[in-house]
């Protein structure tokens, strides 16, 4: 198997360093350069101390990277900064694969109106990909822009996406109350990501129609079939460090049985999807650490909603884990090189 | 101000050395006896190390207690078993305050459908008051048998009843997605309730229409003007100790902002509810270690649901804080004694 | 009983609050004001929303606490900022509560060794009085500037101040393993104090004789009778947000009978020094929320040192309560008021 | 490579399912059986639903595990129950190892002294390994009994080894105070275990000279040169699910370089200690979910004892992690496989 040689921006965020930790275990992909604007020059055991011995690699700046002749970008950038640094990236013909949001929505006025900001590339948006491997697994293979899904949507779209497929037009209406571990907040300084202040603590943040996922949840579940659906999404912060629960609510769709039914039967060929059963629902602990989106349900009839329970490791299968499986997919390797 | 003797029941559960700590500071309430089956003859003290030189009291068995003459007794026992143990209290005359589900529900029928147990004295739950002062403080005055809400109940029903007495023709539907800590599951041994089991993980347990305190929404709600609403519920399970935050989706009720103005009005004189601004919305943190209960709203308009959003501490509002607000009641002394 | 107004300088950190919470049971004291550089102009409750409707208060900025007339200020303030600040104060003859270290060290030189810069007002070093009730409970009776212990300071030396009165000749090492909660680390932003690099974290820090609190512990051992002892100390850092343990080996003191004997006869009278038995031990839990220190001990003999063990809550009996109790004790009202 | 087959006693404690996860990695350990009396007939993804698609082997009964043929087999049996159980296997001459401490004492009157039980098995004592690797590697090549250390006492004894060997004559004393995360106490029911009462808590317990691990402590140490020393050990209990760090303190050993240099060659060639500089104390986030010991020291002169800081995961380097080591060594395979 041809090996490649891959580079991080943004590396020292817990994106980034979850990928360190991914790629350090694959047999074909050889670390090109780690890269931080505000820790260039330090060893990247220096800033995550249980590195070493794993990666020792000296980070280097943006500019050193874009100079780097590798096979793979991954940018763990924040939205807006990471299209524009890897523009000149893509069209030197670099395969990107882009952890921000900044290439998931396919609409430049809908990104501007989400993101609060005119994008730096819109002639892009066009040619990236959604990076669901269990949805574009074929246009992931030949992408040169990979988008990277969020966490919250990636727990949310994987059990929606088959339903609305087979059922767009029944359903009425969804509500997706997620519960997140404190990583998704990033790694930057805040009052509330303090210890004191999130420990013992749960919150609720950004609910009803304002939390950017929105927007790429609302594209990719028109293009399942939702038909006038706007999903209530209400983001909750949990005092633990990773992983996401969703709990979604789900009318129109009728019985439990028959929507797990279809999503089994949609994931049955997939290597990260669990099915589970109504009465052993997903947990965070069951797949933190893994690259697994675990799905159950229950309820329905009697006018009651169906229940969708779903659980990622937002840092895995919501972030660096997935990106890998894309990476994987884009370069030819077997999917679950390094996750499993 | 007349003083009083207490006695409490199951005194070695979490809300019984909750509501110990409480009466040691009541000024009024005399701790006549703690009791417990299994710890009888060893200071409570010994069980609760915290409690050294606050509370040294020897525990007594419950048939000891049965014999104790007090002005109240505070039950913290299992359903089933609390009924019947306080029965010979009741034929006594004494003032019980029980904190199982046991004088709740007012239809014996229902109790048993949920709690697949005959009622030990179905005799006595049209005598029993329903604890939750904010709307029977008058019949709590002068209650014999008070039956103190559920945790998740209080969290629920406290937005929703002034919501529905003013709005319940037109509510089509509710889901109540409640996350609770561990401590809400009780002292026993149990291997989900281990540390490294709970530590670090977020999952949901009876969701949709099993978990029992639904015996108690429902007969509330149909009390304020729901009309053939089955509320969706969904407990979960936090990794931390005390709280519980729960997240309501209101369909048909307008407008966040018309919502808050109905619940805020109906508790403008209440000492133990806070309302909230919608962009300041409660969290667990804000709670814990009080007998508030924090209530805010968000959302509406456009198909939107309302979302409501309150928080208590599980053990105070949710139980033993609740349970001497009512005592407070009953014996007339001022609401918020020992709890602010 | 007269009442007194106080003030609150730095009012908006961990040990502020507590103070406030602390202050809005006291029968005796009113709030002055509670003042802040950085929030001035805001509410309290809108910094602290768990306070909304129990303090909502006005932070004002430095500049205008200093016009306030109050009968006694506490300043929360770091070391250095604090004495400046306090200086006009002292002057006009307002009693001062300082919980920085800047009163504790009565030799200037030596609060320049280890505090790294000038003190801002050493005329006033020696009018100051270390404020353990313990032991100083007359001077602080009297005393205009009360210097409030360190948190870490208190846990070892309640403990050790007996023993050294009792044995100083003998002892020969001392070492404490100190084990503290993440508040003891304050409110601002540091990497270390995100909830994600803290939680399921444990470490060491400034091991050996480099914390700052070695300062007052030298001092006060040495007054108690300790000779030619460099206390060995090793703070570390738990992932909970408040308590603190110490595990102190004591070598030539004996036997752990003796050497408890020997407290508990110092502290019989102590309304927050609880004694314990050798085999139940202090643990965090024990203490939190209360302004206890727990101690134990066992061991000693064939050679083995003697193992204290201490416990108390870093932001009460290590900081805010102690302060309370010292202010009680400084204007007449009953020691635990407020406190128990 | 030749390909292995192994079985697990008693795999549903928390060393066993580490086992598998670790096993379910290597390329050349087939698993033969998991056992265990009290799950038997479920499946192992059914206890934990983790390893669900990953490992959903059927659990059998440890009669019926006796009956299989397999080239290994770990036991994790508590202690006396293990050496009881695999004594008909080493009869058919199996190669056993053994996660308790049933192995690891050479003395039976000592293991009977510490354990309070007649040694199931002592004939087979002298022919048993320690196995630690980093010293008995080549025994360990050729063993047939595995005596697997104790988590403490890794982290103790792999800084000391090389310390008392150089200087065993100098060590004067030696105490280790530990902390260890609460899977270190095993997955029973206890009241102490549950997340009520470890959460937001910390303890000392068995501190002094009684912990267990202190049997293979003094053996180890006294092998290695220690003269008259009886190391002071007390554990401690952290909240947080795996993990030890160890602050030990050493008299008469010198200064801290100088035993960091000779901690550093003995180690040189090993795939698992890592050593850190003194102003970069090992942590436990820096060793959770690896093999690795982190070891640093600091501290020394002027009468002052060395303090040593060592870490490791209490699941893996002090239990699986080393196990697997063990088999690697065991079997001719690269010591590292399935470990980094």
């Amino acid at each position: 198997m041809a090996s490649i040689t891959v580079g991080i921006l943004g590396a020292t965020g817990y994106t980034g360093v979850e990928l360190v930790k991914l790629l350090k275990k694959h047999p074909f992909a050889a670390m090109g350069y780690v890269s931080s604007q505000s820790y260039a020059g330090k060893k990247f055991s220096e800033v995550f101390p249980e590195l070493k011995s794993i990666c020792d690699m000296e980070l280097i700046s943006p500019d050193a990277a874009l100079e780097k002749p590798v096979d793979c970008v991954f940018s763990c950038l924040p939205h807006a900064a990471s299209a524009g640094l890897c523009l000149p990236l893509i069209n030197k013909g670099i395969r990107i694969i882009d952890l921000s949001a900044d290439f998931r929505i396919k609409n430049a006025a809908t990104y501007t109106q989400w993101y609060k900001t005119e994008h730096p590339c819109p002639q892009f948006l066009d040619k990236a990909v959604f990076g669901m491997p269990e949805h574009y697994r074929n246009s992931i293979a030949t992408a040169q822009i990979l988008a990277n899904p969020g966490c919250y949507s990636t727990s949310i779209m994987l059990p929606l996406i088959p339903l609305f497929k087979k059922k767009g037009a029944a359903i009425t209406s969804v509500i997706a109350d997620s519960k997140s571990g404190v990583s998704g907040t990033g790694r930057s300084l805040k009052l509330s990501s303090l210890f004191v202040e999130a420990h013992d603590n749960f919150s609720a943040y950004s609910i009803g129609r304002s939390h950017r996922h929105l927007a790429e949840i609302d594209q990719e579940l028109a293009l399942a079939g939702a038909q006038n659906i706007a999903v209530t999404f209400s983001p909750h912060l949990l005092p633990l460090n990773r992983g996401i629960l969703s709990t979604i609510y789900v009318t129109g769709a009728g019985q439990a049985a028959e929507c797990l039914e279809i999503i089994r039967e949609a994931y049955a060929q997939e290597p990260f999807v669990r099915m589970r059963e109504p009465q052993d629902l997903p947990t965070i602990k069951g797949v933190a650490g893994t690259n697994f989106c675990d799905i159950s349900a229950t309820g329905g009839g009697n006018g009651q909603p169906v229940i969708i329970v779903s659980a990622i490791d937002n840092l895995l299968k919501g972030a660096s884990g997935q990106a890998l499986q894309n990476m994987n997919i884009m370069f030819g390797y077997n999917e679950t090189t390094a996750l499993r």
